[in-house]
């Protein structure tokens, strides 16, 4: 199975029955997506992480980045199926050794996302993990971050897309892969 | 392999090579040990979880349970080492569905842990994992949530004790694994 192609259809039903919708979280109006239903059934949490695991197999990719914190529940089991590393990308102040950020802004405010400056050597290729791809703006960052390292950003993989947010507009041409899209 | 069995000293020694030491962080006087190196080394991710891996299989997991954030990055892979689901713990007001809580404290203050009222069943088997064993109380807090909810707490596993600071005592007679003590 290749990065680009649709996840099977009777596979994309079995974790869009788990994904339990929660209106007005985290303030009112929005409906938010929750996965922690997917993760609670074991069939569904295997499920997910094969899917990713197929996607990307036979790429060459050396690390996993996972953003934080919903990143790392899927970049790191993907890590441990693909024989990777992992490399975590954290919100400011949280990593302990020398870092690089990048800044992205939100509907108010701006937030930084850092990575460890010795993370990734030059040409080593990463796969990027996060549960959600919304607007783009974590991921952009993340993007941005790794490329600084030198690293060659292969793809990225995200459980849920809300497509109508455009996310995919701030990814450029890199191979994208989603289970689900709303 | 059996929960209580000690971690085989080469095993052991592997992964202590791959910590790194960074002084003064988070703040001042502080000795903290980073585990990102052994996440992106691709062999010392894999023993890690092997490791937890071998310890409960034979235990009849029904959950693993991660404590945010870092319990998410050994809990997952080993959820789906094991083909059990997945229970995340987080923090005051970041799970979207209705949850129960537990308080602990903090050298100055308190925080609030939570996870959701609807994540287990009475009875069922769950082995908690986070990175680190230090005072213990947010391990405890989060048995405390556990058995709240009528679970079985069959074991706790953390990759680093720092045995000094005397956390075991937090978490009563419950088979605890450790990785690397310090």
């Amino acid at each position: 199975m290749s990065a680009s192609a649709p996840i099977p259809a009777d596979a994309e039903q079995r974790l869009r029955r788990v994904i339990r919708d929660v209106p007005d979280f985290p303030q009112p109006g929005i409906l938010f997506r929750d996965i922690t239903p997917l993760l609670g059934n074991a069939a569904t949490l295997r499920l997910s992480i094969d899917l990713f695991a197929a996607a990307w197999r036979d790429h060459g990719i050396d690390y996993i980045v996972g953003i934080e914190s919903r990143g790392f529940l899927f970049g790191m089991p993907l890590a441990y199926a693909l024989g990777t590393g992992f490399v975590p990308v954290r919100k400011a102040g949280k990593l302990p050794h020398k870092t690089i950020g990048a800044e992205y802004t939100l509907e108010y405010g701006a937030n930084t996302m850092e990575v460890h400056a010795d993370a990734v050597q030059p040409g080593q290729r990463v796969l990027i993990v996060d549960d959600l791809l919304a607007t783009g703006g974590t991921a952009a960052a993340t993007v941005a971050l790794l490329q600084r390292l030198g690293a060659e950003v292969i793809g990225l993989a995200f459980v849920i897309e809300l497509a109508a947010l455009g996310g995919r507009a701030q990814l450029g041409a890199i191979p994208t892969q989603v289970l689900i899209t709303y």
